[in-house]
């Protein structure tokens, strides 16, 4: 089995038809006269967009930032591949009013719906040294109501959160430019001389099933699971003055054809109580793991619980909630 | 399908005995009280390797050099990776004198049996502040006697060149030290999450093939055929005064139990005539591609030829030389 397809490359053509007959039939991305590009999972798609988005001759490396709260790799992987033509500086929002003053090259992490609080994201920054990562993981119809589909100029996408297959590592981008294609192409070679066959594989017949029939039944599937977990969660935590969840705009689905609830990922979850600083101290103690805001560079009076995880581990989440529930209840009636 | 297995780790523990099973029953490696870690193809594991023998906090970037010729991917990749913390050099050789009065980190690839020239190479370089790594992805039965199990610091193998499935993207490396192997699964965290789950079982079967019954028959047919094809190229060529192409000292293999000729994966071969600088454009008009000596930092007299590519190819491959060599011969017949 080589290292490229008959045709030389190392990008199975019939996978990539399958993802534009996804993304068209979902309406969730505009693939038509885009290139794409395969990952081993979205983790190198994105690694390789900073890469090929950052200037190779400047005086200064491109600034790497994103709205607070982000997905912690952002950093992590910046930071560590940090090199003469990238650095990551954290918060997009000091740079708002220096696009164009300054000639700093500016790569903005855009994610939407937002990692971790599911957030339809738009990009802060404009301008003629600012370049955008619109990380769409997420933009699929069982996470959030899909608004118009995406027509960015780089968009990544992941196996992981459309089917669940974190461990098959295959993500994908769609890009605009010609330059920004060949450079990931070549991102991909030299780190791992492109993708798994075996991934690629397991992904096309994943495809094939997706698109079995009229290719609605997982995100129908989907929306349903992940909507009554979300209405679950909110019902458990409506009488609560301790902890409060994330609000976000019912909006008009054009893949659904109908005005839809979100039905996050995630939930952003906040301590309400001045003293409790640190949410996640408070629900480890109630047995409940969650990610601390600090990971993604928020206060620490917020938590990201994974709404995403096996029915076994949603039922415990809600059950311990429940308990704290309770006991604020029974403070509250002084029993 | 998550991202890790039960025990939280990305890695097959199955697979990770199986590969230790292999290095045992093939002499080819020490693995005992040796850290296993896989990566996207040794693509992925020599780039995690270079990042982490890198010092963290030294003035100036580790020096990357290798002896020549060497695979074009060591310059390649170390210059498109290039950092604070590590810079490619080149040729290892001037480096031989400074390793003691220098505190310059270096770090020497070491590739063995040698990509292009099939020769079994050792480090030129040794000191305080020189690390290795050993590239064994041609130290098999296949294409090398085995004098004695490897036992360096840190040696990489991939999945490519024992079974031929380069597709599948899977490498690893065996690492005596826990500090460098840390270092290396965080770079496979932060660059691709961890090596694709259908890669791991499809190098699963693959291994367990490999071991059924005596665990010998791959390596056999291998030898023949890689020998038998050594041979054919060595007979077209014996009579060629234009042409010729490295000698391999015969060793002991102790897989075999018995001295054994050499069976390279590719052929180094050198133009010999005074005015065919460019050996590959010589073949080039005969119908045969290979890769210029150019690509591994020699002259471009000589030209890497594959052995280990379809029996077609190899055929097609003799035919020419073969139309070669006649013309030779007419020119010195005077016919």
């Amino acid at each position: 089995m080589s290292y490229s397809y008959n045709d030389k490359t190392v990008i199975s053509k019939v996978l990539e038809k399958h993802i534009r007959k996804l993304h068209s039939l979902v309406g969730n991305a505009v693939t038509e006269d885009r290139f794409i590009i395969f990952g081993t999972g979205s983790t190198q798609v994105i690694s390789a967009a900073v890469h090929a988005l950052s200037p190779d001759n400047a005086s200064s490396p491109a600034r790497v930032v994103a709205s607070i709260p982000y997905y912690s790799l952002y950093r992590e992987q910046t930071d560590y591949f940090e090199s003469m033509h990238f650095k990551f500086e954290g918060d997009a929002s000091p740079w708002i009013n220096t696009t164009n003053t300054s000639s700093t090259n500016l790569i903005e992490f855009v994610t939407s719906p937002n990692n971790p609080d599911g957030q339809l994201n738009k990009a802060v920054l404009h301008g003629p040294y600012v370049k955008a990562i619109h990380d769409l993981a997420y933009y699929w119809p069982h996470f959030t109501p899909i608004p118009a589909p995406a027509d960015e100029d780089l968009m990544t996408f992941t196996l992981s959160k459309l089917t669940g297959h974190a461990g098959t590592r295959f993500g994908w981008a769609v890009i605009k430019k010609k330059s920004v294609y060949e450079r990931m192409t070549m991102h991909m070679e030299l780190n791992t001389m492109g993708v798994s066959r075996d991934s690629q594989l397991r992904a096309l017949k994943l495809l094939k099933v997706i698109l079995e029939g009229k290719g609605r039944e997982i995100f129908e599937f989907g929306y349903k699971t992940m909507k009554a977990r979300w209405e679950i969660l909110n019902q458990t935590l409506s009488l609560s003055n301790r902890f409060s969840l994330q609000k976000i705009p019912p909006q008009y689905c054009t893949f659904f054809q109908e005005f839809r609830e979100s039905s996050p990922a995630y939930a952003w979850l906040k301590c309400e109580r001045e003293e409790e600083k640190d949410c996640y101290a408070v629900l480890k103690a109630a047995n409940i793991i969650g990610r601390r805001g600090y990971m993604f560079s928020a206060e620490d009076r917020y938590v990201r619980l994974s709404m995403i995880k096996s029915r076994d581990d949603f039922d415990a989440l809600i059950e311990r909630l429940k308990e704290l529930v309770s006991e604020e209840e029974s403070v509250v009636k002084g029993t």
